[in-house]
């Protein structure tokens, strides 16, 4: 993970996350892939902890993601464990990767004393390789005895594969006079495409909520955030979001509470954001807005196809304004539009109306603008009110050396 | 066109291709924006001449497309002219494209005694930039003065522009006792994916053929030629296709024609091929083949999500047997598979099946397929008989080069 500087998007720092009460942390060098670094950390979770989850649709999912996904909406009586490992994904390892969610989940049951049906684990890192779980095992009483409501930012570390900074998100609300806490952690630079979470995010709360509610939120909020984010248009085999609701704080609230819902919200678009902002190679974060659409699922189409396409995202790292892939995007994505009554600004500077160049458009006015290591593309597609906002970042060399050298 | 070296994927030679009766070619240096190169190329066409055309289906597509498109099927017995630029792609560019699109055809229609209904024209290039028409106007005597039976190479040089090499096939076929010609050419090397003809392609025969039945041939191969060939899965404003039938054989075959089918759809098939042999910064020819799916439809969509997957197309660029990443990418294309029935080869070495790495594969046998040239990825889904053949290139530093410095 040192291979790769620390992206020029990065956050100055990781944030200093509130302790949740009733989740304690442990991380641990188990060296199931990784040597010299931590690569597997646990969380240990109160009775009563409610956990919502988002996974991916992949039809070629993984072990530990359909074992994850079978325990969501579980009794809340007995607390629960989450395990998470990186280095290996146990993704299409066939029985043996079934096997071995089942080794790693009943000895965390064993050694911790909580059931079987609440352990959740995840798997991150090289697909289709064997999983050394037994290392992961070995590990478990050291980890028990590391058990710490502190850890979490260690924890941040332990989850990261070709991430070059660890993220975190966090947020303390008032509810009704009384503090509620929330903080969050993600892992996730590559294969990252908007078809759910496309990485591992664990977000813990110590307000109390149902968990439907918890559910609810979770999913709708994933939507808006990890749904519309894309790194390279690859959607992992392995992507997961847990939140657990752990009620120590003994503030109750549901999924209509607003202060919470907004925190929450927030939480889940600052993670998503890091996780464009350690998007592989990326030298620059891109926010692309599109109005005007039939509809709002048509202009996140239009907005995705912007996104993901080589053309554009390769002009970005160039730094040219290039505004033709912008139409030629939109042509291509299968959504409505009509080519003269386009208009495209990039910043506040409008290049493109009425289907042709800005009379006013200056080619220096948009050179200026790529300069900047955030930049805003806007489209109005002039037709109705539809409305999205993805983000996503530049496709440069350092994508290709990572991806073209990484398993050797 | 000479910044890059000739893709070490190019033919050895440009192809001999014959003289078709009743076409004669001409090029020339406009300047229109290139300088030191042909970048215009006419073609004359006899009367009687049946044309038939396919298009790109995006929404932004260019002025001389849609001007094309609507002359597909009138009456062929004045003759006709294709006129073709390189540089400007005169696509999005307002009122003011349509009316150099009627500038040029006008003056075409003069100077070359006519009909404007039978002039079509094709411009490829930079998106969004005024077209200096005045250019293409002021060289059409130069054109009219040097149209010659033999000029056909010429042309496909002239047609070119990131393209490291001009691309031609032909056919010599037997009808009845009788000889038929088939000879092409074809320009088109980023911006390429399968949403029709995605690249510049003039192909001609002097077979007599019915336009209704030289129309369905083209559309049909078509599906199986240019739709199947992906790049970067970026979709051109300007994808045409046309085909001129002289008749100056003499030799009349319909769509039922066996040995004219048959020698047309390996002429589309080889600029196909070369226009992927040609894809920006390609290294790596891949042929992907996907069986066993559910229908073709699905067959497609499998195979081209793992053709246009960008961590799929680094790997092959690193020479890396990571059949992980294909599997990556079938879980995420939408189609219909089952990871436990799954089995994937590369070349013939099987790497997975029944959901695992298979137990005879050994890591050098990948590895040494990846070192080739030419790499065939087998992917059987076991679902049923659905089946599909797409053709990609890898995606390596060069193409980041080409396409983050493209206008400058």
């Amino acid at each position: 993970m040192a291979k790769y500087a620390r992206s020029p998007l990065a956050p100055e720092a990781f944030p200093e996350l509130p302790v949740i009460k009733g989740a304690r942390f442990a991380s641990h060098a188990a060296g199931v892939k990784y040597q010299g670094r931590t690569d597997v950390m646990m969380v240990q979770l109160d009775p009563g902890t409610s956990i919502a989850g988002v996974f991916t649709r992949s039809l070629t999912r993984s072990a530990p993601v359909l074992d994850c996904q079978a325990k969501i909406g579980g009794a809340t009586d007995a607390g629960a464990i989450i395990l998470v490992n990186a280095g290996n994904s146990n993704a299409f390892t066939g029985k043996a990767g079934v096997a071995s969610v089942e080794a790693v989940t009943s000895a965390v049951a064993d050694i911790m004393e909580t059931p079987a049906a609440r352990v959740f684990t995840s798997s991150t890192g090289v697909i289709g390789e064997p999983m050394k779980h037994e290392r992961i095992i070995a590990a478990l009483e050291t980890l028990k005895g590391k058990l710490d409501e502190n850890g979490i930012s260690d924890a941040a570390h332990a989850i990261m594969t070709t991430d070059t900074f660890p993220k975190g998100a966090c947020a303390t609300i008032d509810v009704d006079g009384q503090t509620v806490n929330i903080a969050g952690i993600a892992k996730g630079s590559g294969m990252i495409a908007p078809d759910m979470a496309t990485m591992l995010v664990y977000i813990f709360t110590d307000a109390k909520i149902e968990q439907s509610d918890l559910q609810d939120l979770v999913s709708a909020f994933t939507d808006s955030t990890f749904n519309c984010i894309t790194v390279d248009s690859d959607t992992s085999t392995s992507d997961t979001l847990l939140m657990a609701a752990t009620g120590a704080s003994g503030v109750t609230v549901s999924h209509d509470t607003k202060a919470f819902r907004d925190a929450l919200h927030d939480v889940m678009l600052d993670l998503s954001h890091q996780v464009v902002r350690d998007g592989e190679g990326a030298h620059k974060f891109v926010t692309i807005n599109v109005t005007g659409a039939r509809n709002n699922a048509q202009a996140k189409t239009h907005a995705m196809a912007i996104a993901n396409s080589p053309l554009v995202k390769t002009a970005i790292a160039g730094e040219d304004p290039n505004w033709g892939r912008v139409v030629m995007a939109i042509g291509k994505s299968g959504a409505e539009a009509d080519r003269d009554l386009l208009s495209i600004s990039f910043g506040d500077i409008v290049v493109a109306k009425d289907g042709w160049v800005s009379p006013d458009y200056r080619e220096e006015q948009g050179a200026a603008i790529m300069k900047e290591p955030e930049i805003t593309i806007n489209v109005d597609l002039g037709l109705s009110d539809g409305k999205a906002t993805v983000w996503t970042c530049d496709l440069t060399h350092t994508y290709i050396e990572i991806n073209a050298d990484y398993r050797s």
